[in-house]
């Protein structure tokens, strides 16, 4: 393989890791404060998310934490410590921005939840493409037990799960476990203590054996034709599925499939 | 505690208490016609809803029915004694504005729902921010037996529970039971004859306890944020984020969490 | 019985029968091609829709497949011997008028699943009102592994399922059991291997039981409002009830019921 180029990530904040077969796992780095999302580290985050998105040699993103939980959500020290009506939003907004670069990238995001995840921590996981859980996680927007309503994690947590059971969570503040998370659709699958890795990774590789042309294009339009009508987002959905049809992968996949030959290489990036 | 404004609903098709932590009840209370919404309790109940959302001392709202049902729908002779087009109209108009009056409430409501939800009473139930059904509870959407589709029950119905669920309700007017129910997200939680009146109240202190003023901050976007794009909702949101991290509130629950105190006394209403 | 008149679609590729009470069968018919919508075949199945929905004796449309498997998708041999990209595009555009007209029809659809129904098959299925699947039947849009991102099913699906389970599948290719398409809300209901067209012939025969004319306005009605905010849907709403409260029907079916007498003949159509 060409040695991918790194991204330029190599703050410790958030790590970066990536396998030979374009899975590359970014892990939140900050465990003793249960891996806070300050400033700093979500620009990372966000950097990170971008970079990534541009890079051919990245298939698959895993998000995860370091330490034994995966996110509690924001740096309230820092937060505190911001005492203009500004600087309060820019951390709201910049926490924005990076979830929606979650969306936005072409490649898919896989959320690798243990532990807890809060707040934004739980944000994260609703924003990621899919999510897989150790059991005996737990989940919550908790915001409201401070006095500050979980309004940015709501926007993730209610286009993932029904609508009471997200209103449930954000107006208690309550945990709720990873059945009912799975229950939800808050996650994909619950696994074993022990298992979380080799079931992150599974599904991983799953995906990065598809032809990475087809899974960007098919990642980017997921999102966007989910807020337009119906009928526009066939009209945009026809326009993809056109543009698929004509690769070299997919003219190669379908014939060796019609020809009962096994899955070729893929040339698209 | 500083006597509460009484809302002038004390009409007795709707009971109207209160407790010491701002927990108001509201009772249908048309027992021998199975609630039914005639024009009058409509008028109460709408009535009441607006003012109990510009109370400050109305923290969380209870809606229940009096009797063996939570509620089975319209008047359906008042109904059909009203012969106009103009008639009819007015009354699904008024059964609309009552069901956006509970979700535009800054005041979270929760249905207490026992014995049957039908028709615009399980619209209710629907509209409403959470929801506690007794085990043997019923729910349908029935106009239909009736020669007459639940459209406006649709639109509350439709946005609480899967598309091909709602659809079967509508279709077919036949019953759900309780879990079915519970397991379409049209209720939070399903409890054991007996144990209605705790839950709900369990429920109702426990978001009582929260600091109003961010209560209300978040249901109100909670309802206007799903109706428009993701990157709207988010620019939404962090406006309201920012308001509630100005809150004395936030700064003083922020900073026991941080401090490890307990709670503080919430001051914004 | 008036003899029904027949749609022109005596196309073998699709077999069309009906019964007596307007329930009407739609089977794909190509078991040699696991029902491969070829071009023509989704020509037939389309006119047949616009045809049943101006068919006064028509209440409730079946889809079928024959043979062992509901729907395989799209006819690749056909499509691949198909090379301009104009061409492609008139594929994937008659497969999403194909979809939309089942959701515009104004009668129910129903689909009747067995086998598998894979790519623009459980596209079929997510599109259609209500489905019923047999036991062991297996769904996927497995297009991704072809190299061919399902982007046309997604429309569907991810209207039809949760967001991260409706990711899963596109992403992976995978299979999931019947039993994990109820609990996504893809299927209505999943019955044991025999009791598939009495499942479906139940259902079908309840709703064609129904008042013709307050179906029909109220299917219509239910995609439409799900893509307009909660505001106008309610305006829409109150326009259908009203039309369908000065129907025949509704009067006396309305007062068959005050009274306690029997279901009224319905004449609306």
């Amino acid at each position: 393989m060409t040695p991918a180029p790194q991204p330029a990530t190599l703050d410790p904040l958030l790590l970066v890791t990536r396998d030979n077969h374009g899975v590359v796992t970014l892990t939140l780095n900050r465990p003793d404060s249960f891996n806070a999302l300050s400033m700093a580290l979500m620009d990372s985050l966000k950097s990170a998310l971008i970079e990534l998105g541009n890079d051919p040699s990245a298939h698959v993103i895993i998000l995860a934490g370091s330490g034994k939980v995966f996110c509690a959500g924001h740096d309230l020290k820092e937060m505190r410590a911001e005492t203009s009506e500004d600087g309060i939003r820019r951390v709201f907004e910049l926490c924005s921005q990076v979830m929606q670069a979650i969306t936005r990238c072409p490649k898919p995001v896989i959320a690798r939840v243990h532990g807890i995840a809060t707040a934004a921590g739980c944000q994260l996981v609703a924003s990621c493409d899919l999510a897989v859980a150790e059991a005996g996680t737990r989940f919550a927007v908790s915001g409201i037990n401070l006095g500050l309503f979980c309004a940015t994690p709501m926007v993730a947590l209610s286009r993932a799960i029904p609508a009471k059971a997200a209103l449930e969570m954000l107006l208690t503040g309550q945990f709720i476990d990873s059945e009912t998370a799975l229950r939800h659709g808050l996650v994909n699958k619950v696994v074993a203590k022990g298992e979380l890795d080799a079931a992150v990774d599974g599904l991983a590789q799953t995906i990065a054996a598809k032809s990475p042309a087809a899974v960007a294009l098919g990642k980017r339009l997921f999102w966007r034709q989910r807020e337009v009508p119906t009928g526009m987002a066939y009209e945009l959905a026809c326009d993809v599925m056109t543009r698929n049809m004509m690769t070299e992968d997919a003219a190669a996949g379908i014939d060796a499939f019609i020809n009962k030959q096994p899955t070729p290489a893929w040339k698209g990036r």
